[in-house]
Order: C-alpha cells, then sequence, then structure tokens
C-alpha cells in the first residue's frame, strides 16, 4: 500500500524522535528545585524514623525506581549510619514469608504509585510492623493511600516511558531523607541546589556534542556498565536506558564484579561504560577499566574523573561537587543524553519504546 | 610457523574442551555428600546466632558467591523469618560508613577465601559488632582465620575456573543454615539427599542430549535469563555461566523487571530463558515468558514447572522436589550443562575462560 500525499497532508505532523524524552532530560533542573520546596515533609518522615526506632530501611520498587533504591543504600548508610537494603518483594508478596518488620520503615517507589506488588507490599509490610512511607510523584495513588506518609516526589508529569526526571527526583529525594535523619537536611539541600545549577549547565553544554559521541555505537549489541558504590545505581540506570531507549544490551556490574567472569566476554565490539568518580571507589573502577581495555573493548568513561580512565576512546566528564551522594545526580546525565542520541541515530523513538507503556502493571 | 609432526608427537595430548567443567559438574552429587557429612557446623552456628541475638543476615561475596547469596535471602526469610540481605561490600570497605552490626551476622562467601575486600569487610563488620562466620571452601584461609566461626563449605578441590559444585554447595550450605536456624536441621538434610539423588540422575540423563539443545545457539550474542524468587539466584548463575564460558552477553532479571524496561530490547535474535519453577512465583514467570514471546524472542525454559511455560521452543525440565527451596540445587544443573554443550560447540575451553583466573583478587 502507498501513501497518498492527500493522506500524507492530513496527518498529525509527525513528533521528532524521543523529543518527550530529552524534554524531560532538560527539565531535571526545575523538577529538582520542586522536590525542595517540599523539603518540609523529608524532616517530619525522618523525625518519625527516629520516634518510631524504624531505622532499618527496606527500600522496593522495580526498574529507575528499584535503580534509586541502590543510591538509597549508601545515603543511608554514610548519612545517618542505618542499614537501608532493596527488599524482595517476591519474599512477601508471592510467598507471604512471616518476617518481622518492627524496627523497620518500608519505603516504597513508584513513579505512578500504581505498580501492584508494590502496593501489596506495602499493604503487608504496615501488617508486619513496619513503618510504611510512599515515594511517589501521585500523593492520590493507590500506593500513598496503603501508606502511612507520603513523599512527594514532585517531578511534575513525566510523559516519555522510560524514566529520566523521576529517577533524578529518586535519587535526590533518598539522599534529603538520609540528611534529614542525620540531622544535616540544611546543608545536603544546599548542595541539590548546587547539584541542580551544574546539571542544568551540563544538559546544556553536552546535548549539542552529544549525537557526535554516540554514533559510533549505532550497531553495537552489548555493553558492560560499571559503577562502585553510590555511583552502581548510576551505572544500573544508564544499562536500563540503553536497553529500554537503544535495544543495547547492557548490563550493569559493580567494578570488582566484571572481574568475577563476565570480563571473560569481552572483545573489541563489546563496549564498556565505566562511571569513574572522584571518591573513595575510584581506584576499583580504574583497575576494572584498565582489564576491561586489556580485553580489547573500546572504553567510555564518565563521571567526575572520567578524565583519569586509561585508554579511554571517549570521556564524559562531569563537575566535581561537594560530597560523593550528590554526584550521582550528575553523572546519570550523559548517559541520559546519550541514550536519547543513540535512539535517535538508530531511528527508534525513545518517548515509546516498543512493548512498554508508562505504567507497568506486570506481576 | 609450521608444527612438525615430530613436535606435535612431543605435545601434551590436548584435554578436551571444559573437561574439567564438566567433570566438576557430574562430580556435585558426591560434593553434596561431603556438605552434609559437616552439618553439625551448621547447628552449632545457628545456635550461636541465636545466643547472640545476630538474627539479621549481612551475607557478601563475588560473582558465584553471590548469586549463591540472592538464595540466602529466601532460605531465611522462609524458614526462621529472618531478614538477609546481600552488603554492599563498598559501604564499609572504601567508605568505611560507621554502619551499626550489632544484632547481625556477617556471613561471608568466598570459595578460595582469598577474595580481598570480602577478608576486609569481615574485618570491619567484627569490629562494629557483627557474629562474623566464613563459609570457604578453605578453613585455612584469610577469610577462615579472620572469622569468629567457620562453615566448612566441603566441596573439593575446584579446577574449572567457572564454579559449578561450590555454587551448588553453597546454595545447600545456605539452606541448612536457615533450616537449622529454624529448628528445621533434620528434614532440611532429608530434602537435600533427594536433591543430591535428583541431581544424580538429572546429570545422567541430560547430559546425552544437552549438545544437540545447545547447538543453534551458537551465534547467539546476548540473551535475558528470567526468574523470581528462591529461583532469582538461579537465573543469575546460569546467567554468569553463559557469560565466563560461552561469551554471550546474558542478563539476569527478575520475571516482573523484564517488564520494566528490558523487553524493548528483545526481538528473534534475543533468546530468553525463563526458570519456571512450581512454586507462588510461577504466574509471575509465566507472565513475563508470554510477554518475550510476544516480542518474538525464543524462548528456553527450564525448571519443575518448565513444561508450563506456553511457546517455549527448548524444554529442559527438572523433577519436582518437596520445597522450594531444594529447587534451586536442581534447577541450575541445565544452565550448567548447558553452558558447558554451548562453550564446547563454539570451540572455548570452559576450564580456562581468557581473561579469567581461579583466585580472583580484582579490587
Amino acid at each position: 500500500m502507498t501513501v497518498s500525499s492527500a493522506d500524507a497532508a492530513a496527518a498529525p505532523a509527525p513528533a521528532r524522535l524521543g523529543e518527550r524524552f530529552l524534554a524531560e532530560i532538560r527539565e531535571q533542573p526545575d523538577a529538582l528545585a520542586r522536590l525542595l520546596d517540599g523539603a518540609d515533609a523529608f524532616e517530619r518522615v525522618a523525625r518519625t524514623i527516629h520516634e518510631r526506632g524504624a531505622t532499618t530501611i527496606r527500600m522496593v520498587g522495580h526498574g529507575s525506581s528499584d535503580n534509586a533504591a541502590s543510591y538509597g543504600v549508601y545515603a543511608f548508610g554514610l548519612l545517618p549510619g542505618w542499614t537501608a537494603l532493596r527488599d524482595s518483594i517476591s519474599l512477601t508478596v508471592y510467598y507471604d514469608a512471616a518476617l518481622d518488620m518492627r524496627g523497620c520503615t518500608a519505603l516504597a517507589l513508584s513513579q505512578s504509585g500504581r505498580t501492584p506488588d508494590v502496593v501489596e507490599y506495602l499493604v503487608r509490610a504496615r501488617d508486619r510492623g513496619a513503618y510504611t512511607v510512599a515515594l511517589t510523584n501521585d500523593p492520590g495513588s493507590a500506593l500513598a493511600a496503603a501508606a502511612e506518609d507520603v513523599l512527594p516526589l514532585a517531578a511534575g508529569p513525566e510523559l516519555a516511558v522510560a524514566a529520566t526526571k523521576t529517577y533524578l527526583n529518586q535519587v535526590a529525594a533518598l539522599g534529603l531523607l538520609a540528611a534529614s535523619a542525620a540531622g544535616e537536611g540544611e546543608s545536603f539541600v544546599g548542595g541539590l541546589r548546587d547539584a541542580r545549577d551544574a546539571v542544568s549547565r551540563l544538559v546544556h553544554e553536552l546535548e549539542p556534542r552529544i549525537a557526535s559521541l554516540a554514533l559510533p555505537f549505532a550497531f553495537a549489541g552489548r555493553m558492560f556498565v560499571v559503577g562502585r558504590g553510590a555511583e552502581y545505581a548510576t551505572a544500573r540506570e544508564i544499562a536500563l536506558k540503553l536497553l529500554e531507549t537503544c535495544r543495547v544490551a547492557a548490563e550493569p556490574l559493580t567494578a570488582t564484579d566484571l572481574a568475577h567472569g563476565p570480563v571473560a566476554a569481552l572483545d573489541p565490539l563489546f563496549p564498556v561504560w565505566a562511571i569513574a568518580s572522584d571518591d573513595d571507589t575510584l581506584p576499583a573502577v580504574l583497575e576494572a577499566a584498565a582489564r576491561a581495555r586489556e580485553a580489547g573493548a573500546t572504553l567510555i568513561a564518565s563521571g567526575s574523573a572520567a578524565a583519569a580512565v586509561p585508554g579511554a576512546a571517549y570521556v564524559l566528564g562531569v563537575p566535581r561537587l561537594s560530597s560523593p551522594l550528590l554526584s550521582p545526580l550528575l553523572s546519570v546525565v550523559p548517559g541520559q543524553l546519550f541514550a536519547w542520541a543513540l535512539a535517535t541515530a538508530k531511528g527508534l523513538d525513545a518517548d515509546e519504546p516498543r512493548g512498554l507503556s508508562k505504567v507497568t502493571l506486570a506481576r
């Protein structure tokens, strides 16, 4: 069948590929600012956690929300010195395990607030004695209704299927809650304001040159994304963006895990993205990058210490912020822009990846 | 340079590709039997955990050891009802976070007992108040020396670089410790004996027909391995075997996470391996498999409910055992044999994957 010019004229003008995804990447500084407007809620929830002695933090979420939770492990561990874990949803929801959750805060992350097993988890966690908190973009959602307290994600409507600004706000929110719990909420808010300005400058600076950086990867079928510590969350999130928007089989690995098996799969057609931040995990990341280079892999380095990665063919540096817990807010941005540019180069629409919908109701 | 026939005659006979790897797969029932001979140590450590009130279980390890730890989350959650987590090593070792580990057991998993950051983690966990236990194949190792108690893995020397029998024994050991803690050690030992016999029969039955099943995947570059609940550990371990021995970019995913992004990357050249066990997580796995099939992916189904996966092109069933906590001991075996057969079909030596060594000293 051919399309007549009359039909073509009647059809709505085709949207530019990935334009909503790009718009939401650009909008992240504003989304961060909105989160900070609601900082009081974080102080209140932090106080309640103390009052209830609920200082083991059980986080649940899927996809980008679960990636942000990886960051939470470090935020709660480094600031108030609390144990935080990405809890198993299936243990509680499918197996109905009789876990005693007294002394715990169950913190559920869901942009839509509608992810069924996350809602069900929170209902059961409350029955098991946990203090329940929802971090969601929709304070009117089923998740918010199931929780004792709600932290507003305040990212604003996210239209692209692949998350960007909601991920960034989730990371910032977990950092802010942890800092509030440590009595450092005010200074962390200051750090987040600096991060917001830095994200704004970074998008402005990187966007015009990202297409030429992404183009050589148009036919890459697989990739590892390596990070450690607080940046492991970034590695997971960048890998997920590449998977869902660019259809690259991108797997996140901690820097050390690379050497425990996966390095054997590398060759010159299997690029490795290393997130190198200027913190105590840097030596492990540099060692992993050197190992990948030795195996012939093309290296992409990003992060505040990207320039320190020897043999990197592509360097996507970001400014250094005042704390390793602020860096992940910047480090993810080159990955988001790269995913947008690579998807566009491949003729894929990052706004609507095939087979996905914005609200995932999967079991 | 050509090799003269005289040189060829003088050279040692070339080993059959992957022969040690295969021998160790076959040896697993014996390794399990050795573990059971040491069941007393598990009762003793379980008692100490109770006496010290150290009922939050922090597990650490890399590679296959970390995969086994994924199983531990379910074993401790379902049997004594304890919270178990795969702890962040970098939080304690690199960032030196001031975590209060009183009330915790730090359980370190390392075949060799020499993984540097795992040893360092255990030293620090003890300083922070944890009860420290090493699960290792080498009771004379640095890790064993750093721990207050040692659980002998008793798998016997493992010569192939890619782990098989040490993984199986780690899974069995975590189950046995959890069962002992729940006062169910004796019946679990009975279950492990059944599992041992079933592994023996399964290897015998599957080995002769695995080559023809693996052959069509000789040029597959990427794969997802999907499992949920107790079988998520199996998904992780099968993916790691495929990565390190076959150089397939195989990524493990929970059944639900597949729908949260990665499904968008699937196409007919991107196979999906689904581990379907006859337990409460089965509906989630079947739903994920159907979603993968819809995206055009070729499906490999394994596990006790493999036959229930609609549209699976390859079905590698295993017998059903008496508990979902025993199934993972069987479910991993088809993956091990498949990895051996696929590596051999590709002319790769599963005994010595390029770039790996048996004891990994990576940071």
